[in-house]
């Protein structure tokens, strides 16, 4: 990795290895919430994110390379810490709030990861993967905000009612 | 973890735990760049996440606890993965550009956590906690703000004239 189109290029395959561990991770979220709103707004996600493994396969195309994963270490912490959230957690209170938490984290992450591509992407010239990134990061923020809204709207609050 | 105010005290253990991480992980990261506005971000940041440490021990003795670290699988990722492309990086430019990029996943890993922190001390009625945990937020986005401009106004250029 010696130049910019290299930390692109690598940092673009940690993303792709980073989303496909998240289709496979995002069911067991889904599964472990008990707060039916959460649940629907991680569902719709992971038809989010199996889309954007698609348009990461694009990205890969505009610029004339195959698409590549590479071992995301990030990602593998923040998915071991929700499934350790999982297993921790003792009722639905504590289970929504602290899941939901991890899983902002996780768009963090990827917002932080597809704000510096889509830069990269355009300084390198790469217009097309420009574009593609920059789709991704706006789906990303979305996704971001409406967890704010739950937390603040319905789950965090849940603990009025039902906590111990 | 059954109540949220167990999610909360979970959590914060984990971002002391982080805190105190990165306190270790930041001086490597300080050393290994080349850019010396980067550099001193970086170095700068080291200090902060001293003085927030100390913040978080605050927030402890505020709710009448001990103040305690639990491992943090996600900070470990992500602090794997700055150690990665210390390894795997030829030569500034990749190495500053990529690194740069590391450092803003891991404030924004920590934006996500201060977060949820913020709002649920808010939510359990615990005001200094609330006062203190935003103002360790307020100083994550600021550090995040200034490595975007650094990227865009100096690091991510450099390729320009540095690159093969």
């Amino acid at each position: 990795m010696k130049t910019l189109d290299d930390a692109f290029k690598h940092t673009l395959k940690d993303v792709y290895y980073a989303e496909k561990a998240l289709t496979k991770a995002l069911p067991k979220m889904a599964a472990a919430v008990t707060d039916k709103k959460l649940k629907a707004a991680i569902e719709e996600h992971l038809e989010e994110t199996r889309g954007q493994v698609k348009i990461l396969e694009q990205v890969f195309k505009s610029l004339g390379e195959k698409p590549q994963g590479e071992k995301c270490d990030a990602i593998e912490g923040l998915i071991k810490e929700s499934e350790g959230i999982v297993e921790e957690a003792d009722g639905g209170v504590a289970l929504n709030a602290a899941l939901l938490a991890a899983a902002q984290a996780v768009e963090h992450y990827e917002i932080a990861r597809y704000g510096s591509l889509r830069e990269w992407a355009k300084v390198l010239g790469h217009e097309e993967a420009h574009e593609l990134l920059g789709s991704i990061l706006d789906q990303e923020k979305a996704a971001n905000f409406k967890l704010t809204n739950l937390a603040v709207s319905s789950v965090n609050g849940a603990h009025l009612s039902r906590a111990a």
